[in-house]
């Protein structure tokens, strides 16, 4: 790791982010023979950007793992709401996201995201934090798929802290939540921003931990799914639940804000919407379906890591739907 | 029309818009026989709403004539934000929307709104205004088309003040405006909030003659377009037109974010979304091709009532992208 300059932590997590870029894309297009994420480059002064994107796969109907490195001469309103003290101050940014649109309905959605502050200043040491995260957002649940995602996800913090997993997944339940229609995106995993660890090496350790940790917990989940058998029904429903992903991404989500609001590519912040969604007025699934049995068991915050696939246990969650 | 007191115009503008509730559902189930339109009732002692939607027509894919009336304590933020004066005023509401997303691509989408706001005072005269408006969005584009749905804005208008077209169709070009794409939803129409004339009695007669023109304006283009031979390649380019249609309305619009923060009925409040959508990352139409011709002709701020077939005046327009 260089020393505390300007910049130089942005390089070294921008670096880290670009290898993991590669490893992801490599490992979906592993497991999706014969079909390759296709890459643009955009390069400025003040920006680079490698998005990737896979469309029209067998396993991944689209895949999108977007590298990002940028500096800027003010922070966009959507990060300044949090720390109004960094008005005015210039910043470097740097992230990964990775977002799965799967096309076999039992196979779930999955997102993460990596992204690093840094706010230099020539009076006293730069300011920095990370944030991200990972979730999931299955159409149709299993227990099991739910709880190695979330034991995955405890490995992946437990070395840095013993609070840290329960911390992160609360915040994950908190974020990824549509409050107008009183429901979770999805099964959750970990959200964190405003990351500070004790120094910026032990914080850019869990970073790449987490980073790390994305495709064990994802891709068994890819593998033991794509070939299971559907149909128009549960075609629809995935077009259905998609819906939800589109609804949270633009109505509620702070990263396509701030995307948006800083200018970015507008193809890359909504290169994350799903490929084809639909939206079905007054749809409710059949009473003991499997579709019911999706919101009742799985769109409920729960303690995964206690769960075992005969015993689902409820734990309260903020449900205050406006609606 | 009755008295100035508490709720007085909120009545007789709901009884108006229900029965325009009612011409728009029958000729809409005319122009699709075999169709119709299921009517939903929710009533409480502060709201009453009529929703009534017609699906998987086969001339609309989705068509949405919702009627509603309502009384609250305060006005909600999205209300607010242009009339803080109004804060902790209680206030009475009644609007109509209308949503046509037509099953064939040459077939334009196409929106109405009309809403009236009353909010009464024991001190002085209650402040009321109307607003709302009628607007189209055409996947293919058609001159007549255009021509026939302006000059029919402009003949509802013309009677109650010279200017008042170009006002609000230079507003509709305005609002219906996706900054981050740097682009009109459509080809525009008529949009006006916060509308008052000298007084109620003829401002509610300028809407009533808005109202009345959205079926004269739109019906004889869903019947000249609605048999137009179409394949897959039109297809897709209206799912990814409905694309537009999603961002504009969960990223950019005050009428959905004032439905949600007003806690009406969330189905109700997106029913305006449609039936099925597509994004596709970074298409582009070919070159000379209709898809492309929408873009460089309709998707411009134009003056209609100056063209005919052969002749497309292009005048200037906000194009301050963000991106």
């Amino acid at each position: 790791m260089t020393n505390d300059v300007r910049g130089s932590y942005v390089i070294d997590v921008g670096n880290y982010l670009k290898q993991l870029q590669d490893s992801i894309c490599a490992a979906f297009e592993a497991a999706d023979p014969g079909h390759h994420f296709r890459e643009d480059l955009f390069s400025t002064e003040m920006h680079f950007a490698r998005p990737r994107v896979l469309s029209d796969g067998a396993v991944f109907e689209k895949a999108v793992v977007n590298f990002s490195q940028a500096s800027a001469r003010q922070l966009p309103p959507a990060a300044l709401q949090l720390r109004p003290q960094l008005a005015d101050r210039s910043f470097d940014f740097t992230s990964l996201s990775v977002i799965a649109h799967p096309a076999n309905p039992f196979v779930p959605a999955a997102h993460a995201n990596l992204r690093f502050f840094e706010a230099p200043s020539e009076r006293s040491s730069p300011e920095w934090w990370f944030g991200g995260g990972l979730d999931l957002s299955p159409c149709y649940g299993f227990e099991e798929d739910a709880i190695h995602w979330h034991r995955n996800a405890y490995s992946a913090c437990k070395a840095f802290g013993s609070s840290l997993y329960s911390q992160f997944k609360r915040q994950c339940d908190d974020y990824f939540f549509l409050p107008h229609r009183g429901e979770p995106r999805g099964i959750g995993g970990l959200f964190f921003d405003n990351l500070q660890l004790d120094d910026v090496h032990r914080t850019f350790a869990l970073i790449r931990s987490i980073g790390n940790a994305f495709l064990p917990g994802y891709l068994p989940i890819v593998l033991r799914r794509k070939d299971h058998p559907f149909g128009p029904r549960e075609r629809a429903f995935q077009l259905y639940r998609r819906g939800r992903y589109v609804e949270f991404n633009l109505l509620c989500d702070r990263g396509t804000l701030f995307g948006l609001q800083s200018g970015r590519r507008v193809e890359s912040v909504l290169a994350a919407l799903p490929p084809v969604v639909a939206w079905t007025y007054q749809w409710h699934p059949d009473s003991g379906s499997e579709e019911e049995r999706l919101c009742q068991v799985f769109l409920k915050a729960k303690d995964w890591l206690a769960t075992t696939s005969d015993e689902v246990s409820v734990i309260g969650h903020n449900t205050n739907s406006i609606s």
